[in-house]
C-alpha cells in the first residue's frame, strides 16, 4: 500500500491551480463520524466528495443537468441555504432479511441558487450513514422550471483509489442476464447498478439507486480513468426523463464497508431511503415455497405452446399440486396456462390473453384441488413485451386470479433490451422503450398497484431493477434481473460455479432475488448444472427471497430424499441475517434466524475452488443446545466430476462451537440448527 | 476466477508427453481430508505436489540435491518402500500465544533408492495436517554416503496459481531488516523465509522451515515463472552444509489456508514439527514486560560509549529500576554496560568484554537495588560479529549474570550480512560466515544450550530467523530479526503505516518478535512514529512476543497517564490466541486469552487506511459481565497530522455483544476485558 501514499501526497503537493478555486460551502458526518459529505463549489459548478475517516473516498464529483429547451442547470451557483437534522428510528419490516431495520443518519440540505437569471433553484439533499451515502435532487416549484424535461444528468462518481470492479454492461441488447466481470474499475465501460467495487486498500463500495419512481434508471457510464457519469435510460421520444416539477429524483446511493460482508450488510441504506409502508394492512403476501410447471420447460420436455408436450394441463398441475401439498409448499406456479403462446411470442405478446386459461387448463376446478391443503396456484403474465396490451388487461386478470385464490403473480418481459412495446392508445402509434426507462419504471408500479388492490404479490421477471421499493409496496415480493437458474439448463455458456458468489455481493445488494434454486438433478438441457448437490441446498440461505422456488421436478426429489429434506426444512422469512464471512466472487457464509421459531439456517458457498472455512457458532443463543442437521460435500466432491458426493449429519453444538466448512470446488454447505428441548 | 478455470482445463487438455511419464508412487492425505500430498517419479527424478479439496496448489516439484564430490542426488530413483502413521496429540507450552497446540497429521515416509551404482538410498517425510505440510530428507546410515557435503539442495516449491507475494530479499548485504514488497509472485527474485503468498482463488500459502538444526537456512530463489528452488545460505568454505550421514535436513514447510487469519493459526504446524522441550523444568523462564537504556540510544541522546552521554551509568540505571519497580515491570535493559563499545564495534566486535562492566556500572549493586521488587536486570551481549570472540567468553559471561539475577539475556550480530566473525582456534585466520549459515545457526543453539545451563534465557538480535526452536529450548523467549521499533527512530523511510500489518502475516509466522512497542511520545530522532497513540497500544496484543519492552523513555509515559495505564495491565503470556479477522499487509485484530486470569485482552491495528471492523465478542466466557477499558483512536485521528486524538472508555460487555472498531488511518485499538465479580 505504501504506493498509494506516496501518490495521495504527491497529488496533495501537486493539487492544481484549478483545484485551489473550489470551495467548500457545506460539510456533513456520518453519525458515528465515520463518513463525511463536503459540498463544493468551483467557479460557480456544485459538487461532492465523500471521505472516510479523513480519507478520500470519492474524489469532487460534478453534480446537475443538462435540460431540454432550457440552459444547462450546472454552473453559476451559489449557496442559498443549507440545514442539517439527525435521524435515528427502527422500522419493521412485514417480511424480509431482517425484522428490525435501524435508519441512522444524518441529513443535509443544501440549496443552490443561480447568480445570473434564470436565477433557477436547486436542492441537494445528502443523507449520510456511517456505512453509506444516499444524495438526490428535489426540484423546487419555481417559474423559471416547470415543464423539466432531463436531456443527461451530469452526476459523477469519481472513485479515488486504484479498484477493481465487479459489473455487467447495461445499454446493451440483454437486460441484466450477463456473467459478471471482474475487470479494474478503469477497464469498464457503462455498467449496470449496483456496480460493487473494492480498492487496493481493501475498501468494498457499491454504486447504486433507491426509490426508482417516475424516472429513468441510472446507468454508470466511465468518462475517464475511475470517473463515472449517471447515464440515464433513454425514453423512446430521445429525452430521458420528463417530469413536472416540484419532483424529486431517485437516491443515487454509495455504500462504504470494510469487507465484503459488511457491504452486504449495508445495503439496508437503499430500505432506508425508501418510503414507508403505503399499503396499510399487507398481512396477505406471503413468503412462501413454491413448485410448478417450470424446469421441464426450460429443459424442454414439455412446452409454453399448447400440444402434446403442453406444461399446463390439468393433469401435469394436479400432480404438482399434490406434490406440494405432500410436502408443505405453499405455491404451485403453471407457465403456459393462458392463449397466447403458440406462435412467436418472444418480443411479440400481442396475442397474450390474461383473462382466460387454454381449454386444457381447469384453473376453477384445479385451485378448489390445492385449497383444502392450502395450496395456491402462483399466477404467470408474460407479456412477450406488448407492455400496454398487458396493462388493459391488468384489473380483469388480477380479478380473475383473485377469484381464484391465486394471491401471488410472475410476471414476465421476455423481448431484447429497449424492445417494450408501448402504445398510449390502441390502434395508436407503438413505441419502443427500454426495459428500464421511465415509461417502463412506471409500468411496474402500476401493476403492483393494481395488483395490491387484488391482494395480489408480485415477482417480476426480465424486471426493472430492485431499488428497495419492496419497503413501500411490500407486495412487491421478488424479481429476477440477473442470471437465473435456467441458464444452468441452456445458458453458453452456463452459470459457472462462481456465478452465486458473484451475485451475492452485487445484484443481491439491491434485494430479493427469485434464483429458482434446488436442481438436485443438477441436469440440465444436454449440461451439466455447475455446483454439487450441497451447493443447491446452500443458495436457498444465501440467495435472499422471501419466495424460494423449488425448481426441479418432483421425480428428481423423489431420487435425492436426504437432501429434499432440507428444502422442506428451510425458512424463507427471517428475524434476523448475519453475513459470517465471505469475498467478491469467492465465497460466502450466511447465517439467517427463521422468524417466529428458534431455528437458525446456515448457507455457504464457494466458487471452483474449494474451502475450509472456520465459523464460530456465536449467532446461537446461549444456554441452548441446538441439534445441527448438517448437509454438506462429501469426500472428493467437486462440481466437475464428483457433484452429487454429499452426506448428511446430525450433532449437537452451541454457541460456543466452532465448526470448519468443508466446500468442495463448486460446493456449500447447508445446516439447520434446531433447538432442543429440555 | 474463470479464467483460471479456463486455464486449468486447458492445461489438463494440453499435458505434455513428458509429463506422461511422470508416476505417482505415493500418495498421503491430511487427517480431515483436505490436503493430499503426492510422490512422484518422472524418469527416476523425485518430486512431490500438493493438492487442496482436489485442487492443485503446488504443481510437481523437485527434489533431491548436489553434492560435492559426489553424483547428485536426484535422478535414477526408485521406490524402495513407504509407510504411513497417523498422529494426534495435544501438548502445552510452557509460555506461549496458546497453552494448548494439537499436533494431528498424517506422516508419510518414502524410502528412495538409486536403481545404479552406487544404489544410494533416501528417505523423504511428510507431514500432513490440513493446514499445511512439512517435509524432510533423512540421510540413512550407508556406506557409499558418509561424509555429505552439499553443494545445492534442489527441493522446488512451484506455485500452481497466479499469486501475490509479501516478502524480503535474502543474499543482500542487510540481514532480514527490510520493509516487506508486495509484488506479483513472478517478481520475486530472492526471499527470505517466512514468505507468504495469496493466489487469484484467495488461498493463502506461506513457506517456511522448522527445526533449522545443523543446517544452513534455507532461502527462495525463484527459478522462472513462480517456480522456487531452495537456495542454502553458503558456507565460508564454499560449499552449503556439512553432516555425517545419518542425518536430517530441516522440514520445509507450506502453510495453506483460507483466510489470512487461518494463515496465521496454521504456523503451529512449525512448532508441531520440532522436538519437545528438552530442558526439563522451565519454570525458571519468566514471560514479562522490561524496560530499558534503550530508546534514548536510538535517539542519540544517549550513547552506548562512555563518556559524559553514556546511558549505562548506575544512576541512569537506577532511574529505570525505580521506574520498572513502581510500575510492575520485571525487566531492565542495560545496553552499553561492558567495555568495547568506545571504538568502531560495528562489525567490529573484538573489543567486547562480556565478563566485566564499565567503571560507571555497579552491576552488583544495580541488581541488589531491584531484588526487594523483584526487578531483573536484563543481560546484554553486543558481539559485533565478533562472534567466536564471544563464544570463548561464553560460560563466564553467563556465570557473571546468573550471580546477579540476571535470567534474561538480549544478544546482537550487528554488521553487514555474510559478515559474521569466525576464528577456529585463538590467533587462526578469521573466516566469514553469513547471519543463517550453517555455522552461525550453530552459534545460536550454543548460545541457547550454555544460557540454559545458567538458567538464563535468550533475546536474540540480528538473529537468525526463527523455526521454533522455542518448543525445544523454551528459554530462547524471543528474537528480532526483522524491522523494528528502531526504524522508527531513525529509518530511512521510517517503518509505514502498514508495517505491522505486514509483520503479522510474514515475519511473526514464525514466532515471537521483540519489536519493543509502546514509543507514546510517537516522535523518533528528528522524524515521527507513523502510528497513532492507540495503535502503540495494540502492538502489545499484536505483535506476540512472550517478553515485551516498554520502550519509551519514563518521562514520556508520564506525559501518557491514560494510555501508559493499558501497558501496565496487558499481559505477556497467554491461554490462547484468536485472530479476529485481518488482510495480510491491511489490518488484522486478535484477541488473547490471559494466562493464569479470566482476562481477554483486544488488539487491531490497520495501516494507512482508516477502517471499520464489526467484531463481536463471542470469544468471551459466557454467562459473565465484563469491563471493557477500550483505548481507542479519537476523532478525527490520523497517523499523519493528528495521532494523539486519543479516548478511553470504560463499559460493561457480554459475548453476544458486536463493537465496531473505528481505526484512523495508522490506528489501532487496544481493549482489556476484566470479568466482573458477581
Amino acid at each position: 500500500m505504501r504506493l498509494l501514499t506516496c501518490l495521495a501526497v504527491l497529488g496533495l503537493a501537486f493539487a492544481s491551480p484549478a483545484d485551489a478555486k473550489r470551495e467548500v460551502v457545506a460539510r456533513v458526518a456520518s453519525p458515528g463520524d465515520v463518513l463525511t459529505v463536503e459540498i463544493g463549489l468551483d467557479e460557480g459548478r456544485a459538487d461532492y466528495r465523500v471521505l472516510r475517516l479523513g480519507e478520500e473516498v470519492i474524489a469532487p464529483s460534478r453534480l446537475g443537468f443538462q435540460l431540454r429547451n432550457a440552459p444547462k442547470l450546472e454552473r453559476n451557483f451559489i449557496l442559498a441555504g443549507q440545514r442539517q437534522a439527525d435521524a435515528d428510528q427502527t422500522w419493521e419490516q412485514p417480511w424480509g432479511e431482517n425484522r428490525r431495520v435501524r435508519d441512522h443518519h444524518r441529513e443535509l440540505r443544501v440549496r443552490l441558487r443561480e447568480s445570473i437569471a434564470p436565477a433557477r433553484e436547486l436542492e441537494l439533499v445528502f443523507r449520510v450513514f456511517d456505512d453509506g451515502v444516499g444524495f438526490r435532487y428535489e426540484f423546487p416549484d419555481q417559474p423559471a422550471l416547470k415543464d423539466v424535461v432531463i436531456d443527461d444528468e451530469l452526476t459523477e462518481f469519481n472513485i479515488a483509489d486504484p479498484a477493481t470492479a465487479w459489473w455487467i454492461p447495461a445499454g446493451e441488447w440483454n437486460r441484466y442476464e450477463y456473467l459478471y466481470q471482474r475487470t479494474p474499475v478503469s477497464e469498464v465501460s457503462q455498467a449496470h447498478t449496483p456496480m460493487t467495487v473494492r480498492t487496493e486498500g481493501g475498501l468494498h463500495l457499491a454504486f447504486h439507486e433507491a426509490a426508482l419512481v417516475d424516472y429513468s434508471a441510472m446507468w454508470l457510464r466511465r468518462v475517464e480513468g475511475q470517473r463515472f457519469r449517471a447515464q440515464l435510460s433513454p425514453a423512446s421520444e430521445g429525452w430521458k426523463v420528463r417530469r413536472q416539477a416540484p419532483f424529486h429524483t431517485p437516491w443515487r446511493t454509495i455504500q462504504v464497508a470494510e469487507t465484503a460482508g459488511a457491504l452486504y450488510q449495508s445495503s439496508q441504506l437503499g430500505l432506508n431511503l425508501n418510503e414507508p409502508n403505503a399499503l396499510g394492512d399487507v398481512s396477505w403476501v406471503k413468503p412462501a415455497k413454491y413448485v410448478g410447471v417450470w424446469w421441464s420447460l426450460h429443459l424442454d420436455t414439455e412446452t409454453w405452446a399448447t400440444g402434446k408436450r403442453h406444461g399446463a394441463t390439468t393433469a401435469n398441475t394436479r400432480r404438482y399440486i399434490d406434490f406440494a401439498a405432500a410436502n408443505g409448499f405453499r405455491g404451485v406456479l403453471v407457465e403456459g396456462w393462458n392463449p397466447g403462446w403458440d406462435g412467436q411470442w418472444f418480443g411479440n405478446g400481442w396475442d397474450f390473453d390474461f383473462t382466460r386459461a387454454t381449454p386444457d387448463f381447469d384453473l376453477a376446478g384445479l385451485a378448489a384441488r390445492g385449497k383444502p391443503d392450502d395450496v395456491h396456484l402462483v399466477g404467470h403474465h408474460e407479456t412477450g413485451c406488448a407492455v400496454s396490451h398487458y396493462e388493459r388487461q391488468l384489473e380483469a386478470a388480477f380479478a380473475l386470479y383473485a377469484r381464484h385464490g391465486v394471491d401471488q403473480v410472475k410476471t414476465g418481459y421476455v423481448c431484447d433490451a429497449g424492445q417494450i412495446e408501448r402504445q398510449d392508445q390502441p390502434g395508436g402509434p407503438v413505441l419502443r422503450e427500454w426495459h428500464d426507462g421511465q415509461w417502463q419504471v412506471g409500468h411496474h408500479l402500476r401493476v403492483v398497484r393494481e395488483a395490491a388492490k387484488h391482494r395480489i404479490a408480485i415477482n417480476a421477471h426480465e424486471p426493472i431493477k430492485d431499488t428497495g421499493l419492496r419497503r413501500t409496496y411490500p407486495n412487491w415480493l421478488a424479481r429476477e434481473g440477473a442470471r437465473g437458474m435456467e441458464y444452468a439448463a441452456w445458458g453458453n455458456p452456463p452459470n459457472p460455479p462462481e456465478h452465486e458468489a458473484n451475485l451475492v455481493f452485487t445484484r443481491l445488494l439491491s434485494g430479493p432475488m427469485d434464483y429458482t434454486p434446488g436442481i438436485v438433478s443438477l441436469q440440465g438441457r444436454g449440461q451439466a448444472v455447475q455446483t454439487t448437490l450441497a451447493k443447491q441446498l446452500a443458495l436457498y440461505v444465501v440467495v435472499y427471497s422471501p419466495i424460494q422456488m423449488v425448481a426441479d421436478l418432483p421425480e428428481n426429489y423423489a431420487r435425492q430424499p436426504a437432501a429434499f429434506q432440507f428444502i422442506k426444512d428451510v425458512a424463507v422469512d427471517w428475524e434476523q441475517s448475519l453475513v459470517l464471512n465471505g469475498e467478491v466472487g469467492d465465497y460466502v457464509t450466511f447465517a439467517r434466524q427463521a422468524r417466529g421459531s428458534g431455528e437458525w439456517f446456515l448457507g455457504s458457498l464457494t466458487d471452483e475452488h474449494g474451502r475450509v472455512l472456520s465459523v464460530p457458532l456465536s449467532f446461537l443463543a446461549p444456554d441452548t443446545t441446538y441439534v445441527a442437521e448438517i448437509y454438506r460435500d462429501g469426500p472428493g466432491a467437486h462440481w466437475r466430476d464428483k457433484p452429487f458426493a454429499f452426506e448428511v449429519e446430525r450433532r449437537e453444538v452451541r454457541a460456543g462451537d466452532t465448526l470448519n466448512l468443508k466446500l468442495a470446488p463448486g460446493g456449500g454447505q447447508a445446516i439447520r440448527f434446531v433447538p432442543r428441548t429440555p
